[in-house]
């Protein structure tokens, strides 16, 4: 029988994911499809109860990050304003039918200017700082979009977001391209040229993407090399931009899958080599950090 | 009754478009949605029949150009390689049925190096250089794959491809960013400002882009501005990529839609006076032209 002292939630745009806790320990886990942009407000305490029913019995905490929080999620978790720690302002409580339910939503963080922001990846942040303490450096956050997080002295100083993953996917599965680009397989070379390509001429990125489908039509490049050479081009792009991110700095990427490789080597091929550290356990141990926090509040 | 001598055919990806034609005159014109990518091989006679068989009599040369040509296309008519005249090596006939038929369809133009290829526009710029005999420069033609050609001597030197409307359609219909961008709405000041950042630093565009989301979350900055801001983002970091094409040239612009007035003021504010022709009309001059070339020489 697995009941939880508390539940910890990841709960983004299309995934919903928990864990049953035991204080430190994961006891259970689960997963669904159950992201923010398939649910109105009204079908969350639904979704989340769907998986973690079995843990329950008592009231027992839910502690959530991400979307969960927007605007257009269950409960809105206003955004506070950086510089600022990580998990900055507390949480909010979401309103809940279930008496056994007391879910905590964890707030996102904005930045006035540039105007930016984020929601959950404060999370890992918070997560990375509980198991690196003292640490000063830039934190790297690849994905859909990815961030570049400026911290010190245990506060988020600055960041900034590109839209580097979201790029790809549409220029992979919905352009002219996604007939030259596969869906997986890489070339290391092509990646890396690609990456110099942009980050000495970004202004050609537009060329060098049509180019991709020139390439396969009167040259029959591989499928292959060309789903590398893409993610090179705006990897290449997104380095030259934010570069007074990374230049000299001790960089951290929180990620661990291909796409955190990926922006590993083309960090490696400038001279920097970035620590990898696994996106979903620092997750979990920012989770984790916003429970202590709540405890000792409440 | 409107009985064609010959009739042109722009037939595109996604729409076919014909003129019935009395020598140089129009005498009947027609559109439908029967692109290229919605038909098979053997559909192509049918879709065209569907709109000119009242127009036909005896044996009726049809002059086709775009996608119709190319491999997916009616029949595949081979790419010439630059430098060449803009219908290079004539044309190719399709294999039709009804006995009324002559379609002749006009074969793109290629480049080795860097890779590149145009199907369709090489009509309209044959068309332009009809009507404007003698003329050397640059040609620019917006589109979802934009084309910056340069042309001396009649011939078509070298050209280059950016995916930007590709890309303007993607990020405002399918990414984030589709939350934050009007559909339609125009903010002068803003496209001008955004061609400005991007021509100074290319390099932020995927930045760029992800900040239009954070200033309607945070400033709640008008979505006609957000439209205009991506229009200028992208396309300021186009002309930085084609600056060798623009600077100090004699530039024309194929288009005379929003998007064609869109492109002449960013160049306008580089110093840049480009002319503006219609795009339509000079596909149906490189017709022309075409329909010329083959009587010449059969």
């Amino acid at each position: 029988m697995t009941r939880a002292d508390w539940i910890a939630a990841d709960w983004g745009t299309t995934n919903l994911r928990v864990w049953a806790m035991k204080g430190g320990s994961v006891i259970d886990t689960a997963k669904s499809d159950a992201g923010m942009a398939q649910l109105d407000r009204d079908q969350f305490e639904a979704a989340l109860l769907a998986l973690i029913a079995p843990w329950l019995s008592d009231t027992t905490p839910v502690i959530a990050c991400g979307m969960v929080g927007a605007r257009q999620g269950w409960v809105e978790a206003p955004y506070s304003a950086v510089p600022c720690m990580p998990i900055a302002n507390g949480v909010v409580l979401a309103t809940s039918i279930d008496p056994r339910l007391r879910v905590h939503v964890i707030g996102g963080l904005k930045q006035e200017k540039p105007a930016d922001v984020m929601r959950g990846e404060e999370t890992q942040i918070a997560g990375f700082l509980a198991l690196n303490t003292d640490w000063d450096g830039v934190i790297c956050l690849p994905g859909t979009h990815t961030k570049w997080v400026h911290v010190s002295a245990g506060e988020i100083v600055s960041f900034q977001t590109f839209m580097t993953g979201e790029q790809f996917n549409l220029l992979s599965g919905a352009s002219v391209l996604r007939h030259s680009v596969d869906a997986k397989g890489w070339d290391a070379q092509a990646f890396e040229e690609a990456v110099s390509d942009t980050l000495s001429r970004p202004e050609r990125l537009a060329a060098y993407l049509f180019n991709l489908r020139a390439r396969d039509l009167l040259h029959g490049q591989s499928k292959d090399t060309a789903r590398a050479r893409l993610s090179g081009l705006l990897i290449g792009a997104e380095l030259g931009a934010a570069r007074p991110f990374w230049l000299g700095q001790n960089v951290a990427i929180l990620g661990a899958d291909a796409l955190a490789k990926a922006y590993s080597d083309a960090l490696q091929l400038q001279g920097v080599h970035a620590t990898i550290a696994d996106a979903e356990r620092m997750t979990l141990a920012g989770l984790q950090a916003a429970y202590r926090q709540i405890k000792e509040t409440t």
